[in-house]
C-alpha cells in the first residue's frame, strides 16, 4: 500500500495487484441496513466513524475524473491551495468533450466586458438567465425570480464566481482569453439577444486565444489547460474509467474505485475528496430513453460519456435532477445508427436555397435558430396518429448550395457529393422522393419504421414554392428565418466568404427550378446531456435530503445543470463547467 | 417484539415504543462501501449473510404498501398461497388513486371476450401495445418487435398473464367484470381502433360489476377488492408512509420501516418481502420539474402520490425507468396552482361549440381526441421565442354549451356559471380577452408570467370563423376532429342524452354570433406518473446491473412502467397494476 505523499499527487501502483475483496471494518454499520441517502444525511445522528479498511493502492488529497473543462479547471484550483491533486481519464487523451467543442465559454460581466465598458449587471444577468433556464417559474418581480432558493443561488453563484474565476486562471497563465468574433470583427451575438432581458447582448462570449493572439475552439482551450494541468505536475492516468465510489461508515467519501481499459481494478485513497467532471450519458442507450424529453439519437459528446455518474453517484445517496434536459443538437441520423457518438452536429444547417421538411414535406422549425431550440422540434408529438412527424427531417437543398457551401458541415467538397453516402440526390422532387423512401426502409429498423408520407414530394413542392416566395420577398412569414443576430451570425460564420445572394434576407434564396436536389437526414441529439446527481453552491454533491454528501463533489455535463433547460448562448455549456469545477477545487481543497 | 404469527398477517404494535437506532450486526457489512447496487447483484460473490439485528415492531410474511389496484392485488394473490399478508397505506382510506378513477382495467383476450367470439391473438395484441409504447423502436419484422428484450417480456407478461388474473379474481370472488358500454350499449372502442395494428378494436376495457349486475367505475373495482381483502382479514394499517427499506447484509429485504402521521416510526419484518404499490410522484414538485417531459402542474392522484419509492427504491439500489412519461390528462390551472392535487381531469372537453385555443387565440389541438395525447400539446417548445405556447390554454365556448352541458365536467350548472370561479366570461369576444387577461395577471406567479398575445381576441375571431365553417361542413381540416371511433364515444358519454346538433359532425357545431362566451384555463397534468424503479416479469424490483432486489417488488404507477410512453385505451393504467400487482403477490410468497 502506497504511503508515499507529494505536491504533484501520488499514484503510485508498484504494488498494484488486485487482492480481491477489500477487508472492511468489523465495526457497527450502520449503513449496510439504511439507505445511502439517509445515512449521509446525519452521519452525527448515528455516531458514525471515519474508518474503512480498504486495501488501497495509491492515494492522493483530491482526485479528478475526467479532463474536460470541468475536471482541468477543479485540478488547477484545488493544486495552487497546496494539496495533492491526481485525475483520471476514461478515454485515452485529454480534453473531453471540450476539446471537440467550439470552445467558447458565456462568463457574465467578465472582465474583457469591463475593460471595454460593456455593462453587465448582476440583476441584469440573473433575469436573462433564469427567463431562459426556468421559464415556467420566472417571476422578475421575485427576489429569487420565482425559482427554488437553491436553483437560484447556483445562477448567482455563476455569476458571482464567473469573472473571478476567469481572471485567476488568467493570473496563473492557465488561460488566456478573447472576444469571440467573426472574420469582419463583429461580436458573436448571445443567442437570445433578441429577448428584453437581455441587456448584454455582446461580451459574455469568449475564446481561448493563443500567445500569438489567434482564437481557437476547444483544442485551444484544452491544449492551455492541459498544458498548465502538464506544468504543474499534476499526474493525469488515461484509460481508467471511474468504477465505484468508496465510503467510510459515515458516507463520506473514502476514495475511488476505478477500472482500467484492461480490467485491471484499483482503488485510490482521497485524503479529501472526489470531484466527477465525466460527461454526461448520452452514450447510454438505456438512459436516454428512460430520462430524455424526447427521442435522441446520439451526440457529437466523447464515446466516455456514458452516464457513470448517474449510477455512481445514485448508489452513493446523491439526488438527481434535471434529467429530461440536455444540450440539444440536429446530427445525421445515418451516422447515429452507426455509432451515438457522432464526429459532429449541424450547428446550423448551411446554404440559403435549403429547407428542413418532415416526412410529410413541411417544413416545421426556422432552419436558421440555435441548434438547441431548434432540436427540440423533433420530438413534436402527434397525439392523432400516434406519430413523431418530425422524428427524422430532411435537409433539402439544390445545386447552388452544394457549391456554394461545399465542405461546410454536412455538406461534402462539390467532388465528394456522388460519393458521400448520407447525401441523397434526385434530378426531380419525385426522384429524391423515391430516393429519401429507398434510404428510409433500410433504416426501418432504427427509426420504428419512419416512413414518409406518399404525397410528400407534391407537398414539398408547395413548401419550395412558398418559401421561394418569402425569399424573394425577404420575409419568412411562418417561421421567421434570419430575423434574429444570432442567426444572421452563425450563418455567415457557416458561409463560404464573398457568397452574397441577391434577396433581401440572407439566409433565404429559392430554390432552383431545376434539379438535382440533394436531402440529408436528421434527427435529435445532444451535445451531451446535463441531468444527474445535483450539486450546491459548492459543487458539492447533495443527497436526496440536500444534505451534501462529504468529499463529492460534481461539475459540467456529469451533474445537474444548474442552466435548467437553457442555453443560454455560445459557450453556455463549458462555462458552467470552469465555474463549479474551480470552485469544487477550491472547496474540496479546504477540508 | 412480536413473535407472534399469523395467517392474517400479525401486526403488533404492543411493544412498539421506538427504541432510537437499531442495533446493527457487528458482522462484516460489505454494503456500507459499496455501492446498493452492485452489492445486491452479487450476493454470493461476496458471501454476505442474511443477518440484520434490527429492533422488530412486528412482523408478517409479505409487506404491501398502498391499497390502489396494485396493492390489492398483490394482497390478495399472496394471502391465496398460505402466507401471512399485511399492507401499509399512507392515505386514512382504502383504494388509493383507483377509486377516483373511471375504473376500467384493459386486459388482451379476456374471457369475457372469448366467450363472445372475439378474437385477440397474442401476436396482434403484441404488435399494437409494441407500436404505441415504443413507437421509435417498433419494428414488427423482429421476434421481438424491434424491442429490448426486457421490454417485450413484460409486454407479453401482461398478454400472458392477464386474462388469467382476471379469472382468478373471478374465482376468489374478489371481482367481477363486464364489458365497458355506453347507455345505448354499444362498446368502448379502443382509444387507438382507427390503427391497422388494433385488430381487436372492441373488448379489452372491462369494468367492474355489482352483484345487481349495475357497472361501476373506481369506487366499485376498489369496493369489491378491499371486501375480498376484508373477508381475508388481510389487516390494513392507515396513516403510515413507507419510509425507509430495511435491508439485510446481502442487500436483500428485511423489512420496511413505516412512519405514521404522527411521526411514530417502526420497524416491520418481513420474512418474504415488500411489495410496493405506492403511486408516483407527481406530487413531488421537485420530481415532476426534474424527470417529466413538459411542464405539468398536478394531477388527479392521490396527494399521498409523492414519489416515495423513487426515493426508496433509488436508495436501495434501485434502477429508474420511464421516468419522462405519465399518464397525461388535462386539469383546470386554477385548481392545480392551489393544490396539484385536483379533484377531477378534464376526460375530455365537453361540448361541441367549443374550441381549445392556446395564447395566440389559435386552435392547437383536436380537442375531442384522448386526453393523454392531446395533454401533450402544452409541451410544444417555441424555439424562436422561448416560450411554450399552450402551457396555458384556453377552452372557450357559448352559451349553448353552457346550457346542453351544464354540470358535465368542468362545466358548472348554468345556475352556477356566473359563481363558479374558474369560468371566466365576456359578452364579446374583446371582453373575454380582457377578463382573461385580468385573471392571468393574477397567476402570473405560478405561469412564468403567462400572458395573452395583444391580438388575442381577433385571432380567436378568425378561429372561430374557420371554426365554424369546418362544423356547417362536418371536417376539421385543421385537427380532423371527430373522425375516430373513440372520440364519438367519449364525446357521447360527456353529452347530455338527448342534445344532438344539426350537422354531420356531432363534435362539432358553429359558435353563437352573439355572447356570451366562456374561458376555462387548462393546463398539463396527469392521472399520476409511470416511472420509478424497473422490475422484471416477476415484478421484481431489479438494481443497476438488471439483477433482482431479492425480496422488492413493484406494481402500478410507482414503477417504470411497462406501457413506456403509451396508453393503449381505457383501462391501460389499472390493469397493468393489477396483473403485475398479481405476479409481485405470487411470486413474493414463494421465497
Amino acid at each position: 500500500m502506497s504511503k508515499k505523499k507529494s505536491q504533484e499527487g501520488d499514484f503510485d501502483f508498484s504494488s498494484s495487484t488486485r487482492r480481491g475483496a477489500p477487508n472492511i471494518s468489523r465495526r457497527k454499520f450502520l449503513a449496510a441496513t439504511t439507505a445511502g441517502a439517509a445515512l449521509a444525511a446525519s452521519p452525527a445522528a448515528i455516531g458514525a466513524e471515519k474508518k474503512a479498511h480498504y486495501q488501497w493502492d495509491s492515494e492522493t488529497d483530491v482526485l479528478v475524473v475526467g479532463t474536460g473543462a470541468a475536471g482541468s479547471c477543479a485540478a488547477l484550483f484545488a493544486h495552487r491551495t497546496g494539496v495533492a491533486v491526481s485525475i483520471v481519464e476514461k478515454a485515452a487523451f485529454y480534453g473531453g468533450t471540450t476539446i471537440k467543442s467550439q470552445g467558447a465559454y458565456w462568463i457574465p460581466n467578465n472582465s474583457l466586458m469591463r475593460e471595454r465598458g460593456l455593462i453587465d449587471a448582476k440583476r441584469d444577468a440573473l433575469l436573462y438567465m433564469a427567463r431562459l433556464s426556468f421559464p415556467t417559474l420566472y417571476n422578475p418581480d421575485q427576489a429569487e425570480l420565482g425559482l427554488p432558493r437553491a436553483d437560484y443561488q447556483l445562477l448567482e453563484t455563476f455569476y458571482d464566481h464567473g469573472a473571478r474565476v476567469l481572471d485567476e486562471l488568467a493570473e496563473m497563465e492557465a488561460l488566456q482569453s478573447t472576444f469571440f468574433k467573426s472574420g469582419d470583427g463583429s461580436d458573436f451575438p448571445d443567442y437570445y439577444s433578441h429577448l428584453e432581458e437581455n441587456k448584454a447582448p455582446i461580451g459574455r462570449i469568449l475564446l481561448a486565444v493563443s500567445r500569438e493572439g489567434v482564437p481557437g475552439m476547444g483544442g485551444e482551450l484544452m491544449g492551455q489547460l492541459q498544458k498548465a494541468v502538464n506544468d504543474r505536475n499534476i499526474p493525469v492516468l488515461f484509460n481508467q474509467r471511474a468504477s465505484k465510489l468508496l465510503q467510510y461508515e459515515d458516507g463520506s467519501v473514502a476514495g475511488l474505485e476505478i477500472t482500467a481499459t484492461d480490467g485491471n481494478v484499483k482503488n485510490i485513497r482521497t485524503r479529501k475528496g472526489v470531484v466527477f467532471g465525466s460527461g454526461g450519458f448520452i452514450h447510454n442507450e438505456d438512459m436516454r430513453r428512460n430520462y430524455l424529453r424526447g427521442p435522441v439519437y446520439g451526440g457529437c459528446t466523447m464515446p466516455a460519456a456514458e452516464g457513470d455518474f448517474v449510477s455512481i453517484g445514485s448508489a452513493a445517496g446523491a439526488k438527481l435532477g434535471n434529467m429530461n434536459n440536455a444540450w440539444w443538437a440536429q446530427i445525421l441520423f445515418e451516422q447515429a445508427v452507426e455509432n451515438s457518438a457522432v464526429p459532429m452536429n449541424v450547428f446550423v444547417p448551411p446554404g440559403d436555397s435549403m429547407v428542413l421538411v418532415n416526412r410529410y414535406g413541411k417544413r416545421y422549425v426556422n432552419e436558421k435558430f440555435v441548434y438547441n431550440e431548434r432540436s427540440q422540434s423533433h420530438f413534436h408529438w402527434d397525439p392523432l396518429r400516434a406519430e413523431y412527424p418530425n422524428l427524422l427531417s430532411f435537409m433539402i437543398y439544390d445545386q447552388q448550395v452544394a457549391k456554394h457551401n461545399a465542405g461546410i458541415w454536412p455538406i461534402p467538397e462539390l467532388e465528394a457529393t456522388s460519393s458521400t453516402s448520407y447525401v441523397i440526390s434526385g434530378d426531380t422532387l419525385e426522384a429524391l422522393h423515391k430516393a429519401i423512401a429507398a434510404r428510409l426502409e433500410t433504416l426501418a429498423a432504427h427509426s420504428g419504421g419512419f416512413s414518409l408520407d406518399p404525397q410528400f414530394a407534391d407537398t414539398l413542392g408547395g413548401t419550395i414554392e412558398r418559401f421561394n416566395g418569402f425569399a424573394k420577398a425577404g420575409d419568412d412569414l411562418d417561421f421567421h428565418r434570419g430575423e434574429v443576430a444570432s442567426e444572421l451570425f452563425f450563418h455567415g460564420f457557416y458561409t463560404a466568404p464573398g457568397h452574397r445572394n441577391e434577396h433581401p434576407n440572407p439566409t433565404m434564396q429559392p430554390l432552383a427550378k431545376q434539379g438535382p436536389y440533394y436531402a440529408i437526414i436528421l434527427a435529435a441529439g445532444v451535445l451531451d446531456t446535463k441531468g444527474g446527481p445535483r450539486i450546491n453552491t459548492h459543487a458539492q454533491v447533495l443527497d436526496n435530503f440536500d444534505q451534501p454528501i462529504p468529499g463529492l463533489y460534481g461539475a459540467g455535463n456529469c451533474i445537474a445543470s444548474p442552466a435548467g433547460q437553457a442555453y443560454w448562448s455560445a459557450g453556455g455549456t463549458i462555462a458552467p463547467a470552469m465555474v463549479f469545477g474551480a470552485l469544487a477545487g477550491e472547496h474540496v481543497s479546504k477540508l
